[in-house]
């Protein structure tokens, strides 16, 4: 191999009669016969190489042979295109390479598919060659996005003094959050380590430890079953202070993605962020995560029609439950009824029985199977709550609080989505605050934590965490990005007494809590600092950066639904010998279907 | 909580008379009845700061509680101490904070050693109450040392054009390495993933996708039973190039070196490095990873002594292996003969089954219980092989020249401290190149690849591959750092058939080699480029640019010899139900001195 001159990319008129050596991929091949034109790309762009016969009989035979995707190392002049010719598509355009020599590097065979962005794929297809879809000029782009986005991250929180600390891979079970990857240990007859969900206690620890300013871009797991947007292992951008009120972090993290929209997508974001309570955001969005970017907001009629004749809806705030709805403008005539009727079973997803509709036909009256329910007194008090006017939709749940707004926010999502009412290139950034602390867990007949069991209560809520935990609120704050929850953080508890309250209203016995979480107990004694973090989700910041709708497409080897990789089939069977040195053995699989038989 | 006004370190004359609020931990306290003083730390260095209880009689009050290592705020005013009490020996010592005001953070029980670099601590009590011990000085300096010399690394690759790019950490199990940890997956019964042991694979076909300069810092498994300088999971700055060629990848990584030397410790170092092939490292020092800032290399002797009458040294070479030996300069007179004779036992650490040892007397004669079977020409000869002057001491080993190197290398290195033969300080880097590419393993009978399966032969060796496997030489090469093995590079087989050619050298059947990794060899049809790369140990390099000697003082929360976290019981045995979902169980110990019974 020769010593490579130039990049693609750097080729310009400047360098015109100047003697290059290239090295890279054949993009585009086109023969004229006697001339050959290849498009050769590299990391950094392409440029346009010619062959010419007449010059150079030897150079044109090798290039007949040349097929798309070959890795070819050439040796030429730049010169410069006839006005003609230029290109002013690519930033190579105005000038091509005459090439004297060429060497073919490696081969290549036809492709499972062209390596281009217009290539239709299935995705098990782009993942088990991941190799040639990441090839494609789209991921490129997108893994290159994710590189500078980290180094983004990391050259400002450096300027913060933040310094970034490796924490275990390698760690304890915990009965808390979700579920564990287990690790078998060798030397420990029977135990196991964790894979860390996230770096939370030793974040934590090395605050006791007085660095006061740690960051972390860290891979945690979770062992759930995968929705389209998780992936057993994830990235995450962990940040913990000691010091450092709420404001302050809030603020910083503010400051951080300013940045990062600005140099990553040219776009400047107004700082202070939106801020909604948690309960504020359910109310008016029914969810936790809103899409602030559009309005369609929820209306609650639970008042006007508690006592109409309509049973659902009357049924539902008897009951102690609710009827909300949401106002689509001025799409009555685009949906007819069974469009709507069909929605019902989009809202049967999130829980709900059914869906009730009302149209407002083009006079103002409300048109529709339940507006036989509502005198002319009651279609004015829900027209007027929902600022109603003709051709407009009114979508309506009634349910339990939780159903009504699952069903809602949904629903809104969905209209935003097909109705198109979010302009592209915008980044919208909200705060929901003061979550619950605790949220009780009817399964387990318990409270469980909302984040997780080392968040700080509101001050003032403090003396409720025995008396009525429900009621308590967590120094909590969600960052939110057009309706994708970005990250999460907290204010810690750092004192002894308080972290055992919290343990004890989570249901730990004294000794429970010690058993699993007896180092940090004791560490709150030594002397620790009020401290507080916060953890955005990479993979999901760069998603949103990149324009990009699926997770998997930030991840250079991403897992499928199932957890497993298409390329290289992990996970797979193992040699008993590795198991008996951990001294575990498979049990037989109960069911029918088994994969190993 | 107040709002921090500035650092303590950052405190100077600059400020005197300005208001100052400060957090931090009491480090020691004075009380001198009327007058308290207070070294007040944080992350960025410390004050003094001073209660007056004539001035502050409610802030002394709180003061006289107050002991060490409570976490305090403090609001106060800078003053400039009298000349007579300046400190020169902190950044702060002409000043002091007067103060007006104090709250109790958090307070601090009795601790179980004081925070101070001088405390003598059983390492188990340093590991339990590790974030006690992370307080102390040095370790607070370790761990920046770290950080810096993380974000020095990304900065210069990120100059280089390299990008950050993330590999799988749940991965697949494969025959070839050491011991993998592995992972029970849930969903796909009694299969697992492993953790990497590098991300070889992965950025190999990062290289294959086109990104051309990849690196991470990266986080690796070994379960493998421990040494003092190895840790069941490690940090390693992994770094991989297309179009690179060997030596523009090693003058990039001597660059990279020279720059975290200088940065860190202010000295240059200069480039290009030394370089020794494997067999001249071996045949002078004894040792792949030879620690040449010194002197005292093996000399040969074989062909003096193969004729003697000590049959040791004859039978040894007769037998196809040979007799080394090295000089140990003018210290003859130190050495008694009981401590010669006792260095046998730490030679037989390393395989030997004796060492054999001469003096030089003052008058140039050979002295010591072998020294009769040399006749007089032979002791000069003897002299003249190792330049012997009189009070030397020359130390034979006689065996398999493999028994030969260890024993020697080993010799030399323990000689250079007992006489601290080093100057402290000094950063000597060294390549060693053209490594065997495969040793054969007698206990497998079968050849392993030395660094691993992916380095390419040496061109002119190619030829070797299938008929003289040990023949071949690597296109190999390890980094040392003052006699630690610091990294491992090599550049790497992109064609097919040249990489199955390497899988039946190290036995695999056509088929294996496909079901363990088929995703590579098809890869490599598809238009691989030419590339290498190396792995540095980030944790060893720290080691070194802290002048620290144990490996688990770089890393916050390290592991013990028997990979256990003794701060949180990692590993820990798991309820049967986690274990269920997984379709594990745990095999009764064979064993008597089970751990759970």
């Amino acid at each position: 191999m020769g010593q490579r001159t130039h990049v693609c990319g750097e080729l310009s008129e400047a360098l015109t009669g100047s003697s290059v050596v290239l090295q890279g991929w054949v993009k585009k091949r086109r023969d004229l016969g006697q001339v050959i034109f290849i498009d050769l790309r590299d990391r950094s762009g392409q440029v346009q190489i010619v062959f010419n016969g007449e010059e150079n009989p030897e150079a044109l035979r090798i290039a007949e042979d040349v097929r798309s995707e070959y890795v070819i190392e050439v040796e030429g002049t730049v010169l410069e295109r006839d006005e003609a010719n230029v290109n002013p598509k690519i930033s190579t355009g105005r000038i091509e390479v005459m090439i004297s020599a060429i060497r073919v590097l490696n081969a290549a065979k036809g492709l499972p598919f062209v390596v281009e962005d217009t290539a239709e794929l299935n995705e098990d297809v782009r993942l088990k060659y991941r190799y040639l879809d990441l090839r494609r000029p789209a991921m490129q782009e997108t893994m290159k996005l994710r590189s500078r986005t980290t180094k983004l991250i990391r050259d400002f929180l450096d300027e913060q003094s933040f310094m970034e600390m490796e924490t275990p891979m390698l760690t304890k079970s915990t009965p808390e959050g979700a579920r564990d990857y287990l690790v078998p240990s060798r030397v420990h007859h029977g135990e196991f380590y964790a894979l860390p969900q996230s770096p939370q206690l030793f974040k934590q620890l090395l605050m006791v430890s007085g660095f006061e300013r740690y960051f972390q871009i860290a891979r945690c797991f979770r062992d759930e079953d995968l929705r389209a947007d998780r992936q057993p292992e994830f990235t995450q951008v962990d940040i913990e202070a000691s010091f450092m009120p709420k404001e302050e972090l809030l603020g910083m993290t503010e400051k951080m993605m300013q940045k990062l929209v600005s140099e990553l997508r040219g776009v400047e974001v107004k700082a202070p962020f939106k801020r909604l309570t948690h309960r504020e955001a359910m109310n008016r969005y029914g969810s936790d995560k809103p899409d602030t970017r559009f309005g369609m907001e929820l209306t609650d009629v639970s008042d006007i029609v508690k006592d109409t004749d309509f049973k659902v809806f009357s049924g539902a705030v008897k009951s102690g439950g609710a009827v909300k709805g949401i106002c689509v403008k001025a799409e009555a005539p685009n949906y007819s009824r069974k469009d709507l009727d069909e929605l019902s079973s989009f809202a049967a997803i999130y829980g709900a029985k059914g869906l009730a509709w009302l149209k407002v036909d083009e006079a103002g009256a409300l048109k529709g199977p339940i507006a036989k329910f509502f005198d002319e007194d009651k279609a004015q008090a829900i027209k007027d709550a929902f600022q109603a006017e003709p051709q407009d939709i009114l979508l309506f749940a009634a349910d339990k609080l939780q159903v009504v707004w699952d069903v809602l926010g949904a629903l809104r999502t969905k209209f935003a989505k097909d109705l198109k009412l979010v302009e592209p290139g915008t980044f919208d950034f909200l705060w929901v605050t003061e979550f619950p602390l605790l949220s009780y867990d009817e399964e387990e007949g318990r409270y469980a934590a909302e984040h997780h069991p080392f968040t700080r209560p509101v001050r003032e809520d403090e003396h409720l965490l025995t008396e009525a935990p429900e009621k308590v609120r967590a120094e909590a704050y969600d960052l939110v990005l057009n309706g994708y929850e970005l990250g999460g953080g907290s204010q810690r508890i750092f004192e002894r007494g308080l972290q055992e309250d919290m343990f004890a209203a989570l249901g730990f016995s004294k000794e429970e809590a010690y058993e699993q979480f007896g180092f940090l107990l004791d560490a709150f004694e030594y002397g620790t600092p009020p401290h507080g973090g916060i953890a955005l989700g990479l993979d999901r910041l760069v998603m949103i950066l990149a324009d990009r709708t699926n997770l998997r497409d930030t991840i250079a080897f991403p897992k499928t639904a199932s957890a497993g990789c298409l390329l290289t089939n992990a996970p797979s069977p193992v040699e008993q010998a590795k198991l008996d040195e951990l001294n575990l053995s498979v049990k037989e699989k109960q069911s029918a279907e088994s994969k190993q038989g």
